[in-house]
C-alpha cells in the first residue's frame, strides 16, 4: 500500500457508504465497491472531467459501471462529487421502490448514470457506441466542442461473456484510442474463484484484437493515476488497464472471496471492516474534511467547462451542434419526407419492404446528417446503405456506416451506446431472426428509451430457401412482447416510408420488419395523414363489411385479395392493416371499437404465430399463419405448404359468415 | 499445388456437385463448399471414422459444419461417401420443400448431420458440448467403447459471433483435446473484405485460451493431412486449425471475393470454373472411378467398427451403455420419483420453486446417472447442484457438474452438443431474465427437439432488489411463443416434481421457470397422476364456480388466496393451475372445455406481461400481472406497486358477476 493517509480517506468513504447501504437494505453487492474504491476514487478526483453542476455536459466523460452489480460504487461516488440529485436519503435507500438507487444502475433515475447496466457485458459493448459517437462528432464537430474519454469498469463476468468479444474485437478494429477499460481483476465469481471455469490470458487476449494492455496493483492509487494517464496517451488503440484487486476489500473474513460479492457483510463483519479501514465515523457520516475534498474534487473541470461553453458559444456550428445533441430532427424533415410520400403515390413501386426501406434512407439520410447507419455484414441484404453511408473506420471518422461484422449483439449495444451519448441516430440492419442475437441488447433499449433502430429484413417464411434457422415465425410475437418497443411491419412502400418517419420521431425503439420479397403498391394515394401512426386502419372496404381481415406487412396483399375474391362471392369484407400493435394499443377506445368492428367474421393472417393476434382476434376470431418452425424452400411452396394464401383467409372467413 | 491428380479429382467432385446443385436450385452458397472440398476430401476419406452403413454408430467421429450456409459440402461428401439416404435426387433437389438438403443443415433430415447449423457460430458451441459428453463417457466407459474426436469446419462468420468466445475459451479451460476446430480463413465476409470489420490476430486470440494452433495452406491436401494428425495427437489442448483457402476456389472471376458467397455462379462462371478445375463430366454425374474412390474410403472404417462391435459385445458394460445411448430412463425413475411425491404430500415443505427443483434433482440425480447439471455462475441461486455433481474439470472427467461460467449462450449450445451426442441427459440454470442470452440456442433445441432442461429461476418481478434488469416480464410469453419448447412453471413442491419428470420424459426442450421466493403447499395429497402432464387442471373450487381464475407458478397461491376471499363473500370460484401452457394446448377438445368452461367471470393472474393469456381469456376475460418493465424493491413491496394481489383478483372477479 503506497497510498496517503488522505488517498485512503476517499477511498473508505465509497467504501463505507456501500457497506452501509447494503447492510441498510439487507440486500446489494458490497464486494465491488470495497475492491474498486481506490480506482473509482482515482477517476472521479483526479482524471475525468466532468461537472455536477451541469451533469449533461455535452463534453463530459463518460464513466460505465458495466459491472453493474456494484451500483453502490456509482452511487456512494455521485454523493460524495455532489450531483444534486443524489443525496445521502438516496444512498439510505438503496434498493427500495421509488429510490434512484436500483439494485443496479437504471438510466433515468440519476444523472451521472450513463446507461442501465446489470445485464453482464453490456455495458463494456455499449461503451465501444460511445466512443464511436465521440470520434464521428469529434470530427465532424472539432477537438474544440468534442473530445472526451469513455472509462469501463468491468469485472470477470464482463469479460466472460461473448458479447466481450465483438465489443472489443470492434473497438480494436476501430482504434478507438479514447475508449479506457479498467479490468477489476479480482479472480472471483460468484461460484467461487474464476479459475474454476476460465483460463483465458485476458492481456493476450486484449492484444490480439489490437488493444493496448497495462497491468496494475488496483489499490495502488497512484498506479492508478498513472496508467489512466498512459491510457489518455494512446492515440491509435484502446486501452485496457488490468487491476489487480480484491474483492471486498477490508473484509477481515470475507476479502478474496465469492461470500463479500452478492451479500450484505452482516454486523460482526462490517465492524471488522470498518475497524481495519480506518473507518471510525457513524453510518452514511461522512466527516466533513473528507467530503469537502470530494466535493472540491468535484468542481475541479468548472473552469474546462466555462471554457467549453465560452468555444461553443463563439462556434459558427452551435446551432448545429445544440440542435444534434438535443435530439431534434432538421426543420425541413417532414417537408421531405412529404415530398417523397407524393412521388410514392405517383410510381406505386412494386418493391420489396427492404428496398422500400432504402428508398426512405434515401430520403432520410440526405435530409438528417445524424443518421448514423450499419449492417451486421447484410449490407446488401438488409439495404441499409445510401450514397452518403460511406464507412466509419479507423482512417474516416467522418463515416457514417458501420460495418458491425458478424455482430449482431455488439451491433445493438454499441447503438444504445450511440443513442446515449447523443448528437446521433443509430439505425442498423441483420435479418429478423438473428434479432435473437441480439436481444438482450434490444431489451436494454427499450428499458432505457433509447430512439435505435433495428432494420430488420427477412421478415417471415418468405425469406425462402435459407429454410427454419433463417425463417423467423415467433419473433414478432416475442418482440411485441418487449414493453416501451415499436414493432413496426409495413406492408407497402408508402406504409414503409410512414414507419420509418414514425421511427425517427420516436421516444423509443423501434423494430422495422421488413420482406425480402417484392410486394404491390396498395396505398396509392398521398395522405397528409401518416395513417401507420395510429397502428392501425381501415385499407379497404366498406365500414360495415360482414367481415373484418386483419394482416401486416407481406400478408396485406394477400389479405387484399381476399377480400376481393370475397367480394366476388358476395361477402363484404374490409382489411385493416396493422403496422403497429404498439400503437393501436395507445389509441382512444373509440377508434378501436371503430377499426376492430363488429363484423360478424374476424380473420388476422401474418406469416408468423398466432399468439400475439389473440386479443384482437378475441373468441371468435380465427387465425391465418404459422402454427410452427418453416421450411426450406422456394417462396411460393411455403406460402401454399403452411397455408398462408387467399384461399385460406376466404375459407376462414366463410366459415364465419 | 502440391495435391496429387487423384486428390484434386476428388476434392473436385464436392466441388462439381455443389456448383450444379446451387445452379439447379438457383439459391444458395457455393463459395465455401468450392473453397473448403481439399478440407472435407481429407477429413472424410483420410482422417474420420464413421460407416454410413451404420450412421449411428456410436463411437463414430463428429463433424460439425458450423458454417451452416456451405451445406453443400456436407451433402455432396455425405452422398460420395455411400450415405443410404444421400441419393443423388436429394442433391438435385437442393433447397426444395420436402427434400433432405435443406438450405442449411437440419439435424433429422439425413444421417451425417449431427447438428443443425446455419445461425453463425452455434455449431462451433455445440462441439464444445460434443467433446464434453465424449471425455465423460470415456472416463464412465473406458476408451474401448468410447473413443472419438469432434472436427468442425468454422468460418470467419462463426468466429466473430460472441458465443464464439464462450465456446473456446470454456473448452480451452476444460482442455479438451478431442475437438478440433478447423478455420476456413478466406478473409472474406459477406459485405467483402474480413478486414473491413475485424482484425483479429485469430491465432493468438485462441493461444490465450490455451489452444494448440496449427497454420495451413488450405489446398494442399498433404498439409491438412499431417495438421489433422498433429491435432489428434494433442493430449491436453483443443486444436485450431487455421486453413487459409480461396473462397470459390476454381472460379475465374468470383474466386476470393464475397461474389462467390451467397449466390450461384451463373452458366459462364460455372463452365468456366469447371474447365480451370479439369471437371470434364456433365452435372450430378461423378465419373465411376471418382466415385469408386469415394464409396472405398467410405467403407474404411467398417472394421474398426466391427471391432468396436465386440468389444461392447463382451463388455460387463454393454446393457447400461446400450441403455445411455438409448437415451432411456432407467427402469426405476418413476417408482423413485412416485416415493419422493408421497414424501411431498407429507411434508407439505414450504420453499421457493428453485428449491423444490433442488429437492427433486437430489432423487433425479442419484437415480439417474446420465443428468449433466451445471449452472452459468450462479450455482447457489438456480440450486442447480446435488451431493453427486462433482465439478466436470480437465483433471475429472468423470465429474458431473459443468462450471460454465458466465457464459449462458454457450450453456445452451453446449447442452445441444451434449443431448446430440447421446448418453447424457444435460441440464443447466440461469437467471430466467437471462435466456435472452441464450435463446439462439434455446431455439435450436426446439428445433432440434432435443431433450436438454433450462434451470430459470428467479422467474419475476418476485426476485426483488437487482431491479427491472434481472425481472423478467416478457419472458414467459416470449418463450411460449418458440415452437416445440415446453415451457413450465410450477407453483408448489410438488407441481415441480411433476414438472421436472415430464421434463426427464420429453421428446423437446424444457425450461422450468422458478421462483426465488417461498411457494405455500397447494398440492398437498399424494397422487399418482402426473397432474402437470395435462398442462392445466383444476386445483381447488368447485368445478361449476361462478368464476374461474387461471394462474402459474408463484401466482397460484395468490389465486387460491383470493378464491378464499371470494368464497367468504358469496361468490364460488375456482383456480385452475396452468403449469404449461403447451402440454394444455396438446389436450382434447373435451378436456380443454371442461377446464375453461363457462363461469361467468374469467380472471387470468401471472408475474408477467399479458399476451400469451388472451387464448385462453377470451373476450370477456380480465389479466393480472405485469404491463411493463420492473423495479428494484423488497418483493412485498412490488407485488403492491404492481397490483398482484389477491385483493386485485377479487376485484377482476368481482367485476364480472
Amino acid at each position: 500500500m503506497t497510498n496517503t493517509a488522505q488517498q485512503n480517506d476517499l477511498a473508505n468513504a465509497i467504501r463505507s457508504l456501500s457497506m452501509d447501504a447494503v447492510e441498510k437494505a439487507n440486500s446489494g453487492h458490497p464486494g465491488l465497491p470495497m475492491g474498486c474504491a481506490d480506482i473509482a476514487t482515482v477517476l472521479f478526483t483526479k482524471v475525468m472531467k466532468f461537472d455536477p453542476a451541469d451533469p449533461h455536459w455535452a463534453d463530459r466523460d463518460r464513466f460505465i459501471l458495466s459491472a453493474g452489480h456494484g451500483s453502490m460504487l456509482l452511487y456512494s461516488s455521485l454523493y460524495l462529487l455532489g450531483y444534486g440529485d443524489m443525496t445521502i436519503d438516496q444512498v439510505k435507500n438503496f434498493r427500495q421502490l421509488g429510490s434512484k438507487t436500483a439494485g443496479h444502475p437504471e438510466f433515468g433515475h440519476a444523472t451521472g448514470i450513463e446507461t442501465t447496466t446489470g445485464p453482464l457485458g453490456q455495458g463494456l459493448a455499449n461503451s465501444v457506441g460511445f466512443a464511436v459517437a465521440e470520434a464521428k462528432l469529434a470530427a465532424e464537430f472539432g477537438a474544440d466542442l468534442v473530445d472526451h474519454h469513455t472509462y469501463v469498469l468491468a469485472g470477470d463476468g464482463c469479460l466472460m461473456e461473448g458479447i466481450s468479444q465483438e465489443a472489443i474485437s470492434l473497438a480494436g478494429h476501430l482504434k478507438l484510442n479514447k475508449l479506457i477499460v479498467i479490468w477489476d481483476n479480482n479472480n472471483i465469481t460468484i461460484d467461487g474463484k474464476v479459475s474454476n471455469a476460465d483460463s483465458t490470458d485476458q492481456i493476450a487476449r486484449f492484444k490480439a484484437v489490437g488493444w493496448n494492455t497495462i497491468e496494475i496493483d488496483g489499490h495502488d492509487q497512484g498506479a492508478i493515476e498513472k496508467a489512466l494517464l498512459d491510457a489518455k496517451a494512446s492515440t491509435d488503440k484502446p486501452t485496457l488497464i488490468a487491476a489487480k484487486t480484491t474483492i471486498g476489500f477490508g473484509a477481515p473474513k470475507k476479502a478474496g472471496t465469492e461470500k463479500v460479492h452478492g451479500a450484505p457483510l452482516g454486523a460482526e463483519e462490517l465492524a471488522g471492516a470498518k475497524a481495519a479501514l480506518g473507518i471510525d465515523y457513524p453510518a452514511f457520516e461522512i466527516p466533513a474534511p473528507i467530503l469537502e475534498s470530494w466535493r472540491a474534487a468535484g468542481t475541479r473541470s468548472q473552469n474546462l467547462r466555462g471554457e467549453w461553453e465560452a468555444r461553443l458559444a463563439k462556434s459558427d456550428k452551435r446551432d448545429e451542434f445544440t440542435r444534434r445533441m438535443s435530439g431534434k430532427l432538421p426543420a425541413d424533415f417532414s417537408r421531405a419526407m412529404a415530398d417523397y410520400k407524393r412521388k410514392l403515390a405517383e410510381d406505386k413501386p412494386k418493391v420489396a419492404s427492404r428496398k422500400a426501406s432504402q428508398m426512405a434512407l434515401e430520403i432520410i439520410n440526405k435530409n438528417v446528417p445524424e443518421t448514423l447507419a450499419g449492417s451486421a455484414d447484410l449490407t446488401h441484404s438488409n439495404l441499409t446503405n445510401t450514397p452518403e453511408t460511406v464507412p466509419f473506420q479507423a482512417d474516416n471518422r467522418l463515416g457514417r456506416y458501420m460495418m458491425y461484422g458478424i455482430r449482431e449483439h455488439e451491433m445493438g449495444a454499441a447503438m444504445n451506446g450511440v443513442a446515449l451519448h447523443g448528437g446521433l441516430i443509430p439505425y442498423g440492419g441483420t435479418f429478423m431472426v438473428f434479432t435473437d442475437y441480439a436481444r438482450p441488447a434490444i431489451r436494454l433499449s427499450a428499458l432505457m428509451e433509447q430512439r435505435v433502430i433495428y432494420v430488420m429484413t427477412h421478415d417471415s417464411i418468405g425469406l425462402g430457401e435459407d429454410g427454419p434457422t433463417h425463417q423467423p415465425v415467433e419473433h414478432l410475437t416475442a418482440l411485441r412482447a418487449i414493453p416501451n418497443l415499436l414493432v413496426f411491419r409495413p406492408a407497402d412502400a408508402m406504409e414503409t416510408a410512414e414507419c420509418w418517419e414514425l421511427a425517427m420521431e420516436a421516444k423509443h425503439p423501434s423494430i422495422l420488419a421488413l420482406s425480402r420479397q417484392n410486394l404491390p403498391a396498395l396505398r396509392t394515394e398521398y395522405s397528409a395523414e401518416n395513417k401507420s401512426a395510429k397502428g392501425a386502419y381501415n385499407l379497404v372496404g366498406p365500414t360495415d363489411a360482414d367481415a373484418v381481415i386483419f394482416a401486416t406487412g407481406s400478408e396485406v396483399a394477400i389479405a387484399v385479395e381476399a377480400q376481393k375474391e370475397l367480394t366476388e362471392k358476395g361477402i363484404s369484407a374490409r382489411v385493416v392493416s396493422v403496422p403497429s400493435m404498439e400503437l393501436f394499443a395507445q389509441q382512444s377506445d373509440a377508434y378501436k371499437a371503430e377499426i376492430i368492428g363488429t363484423a360478424k367474421a374476424r380473420v388476422a393472417v401474418e406469416a408468423g404465430i398466432e399468439m400475439s393476434w389473440n386479443k384482437l382476434l378475441g373468441d371468435k376470431g380465427r387465425f391465418v399463419g404459422m402454427h410452427s418452425f418453416g421450411a426450406s424452400g422456394p417462396i411460393d411452396a411455403l406460402y401454399g405448404h403452411f397455408g398462408i394464401t387467399p384461399k385460406a383467409v376466404v375459407e376462414a372467413v366463410t366459415a364465419q359468415v
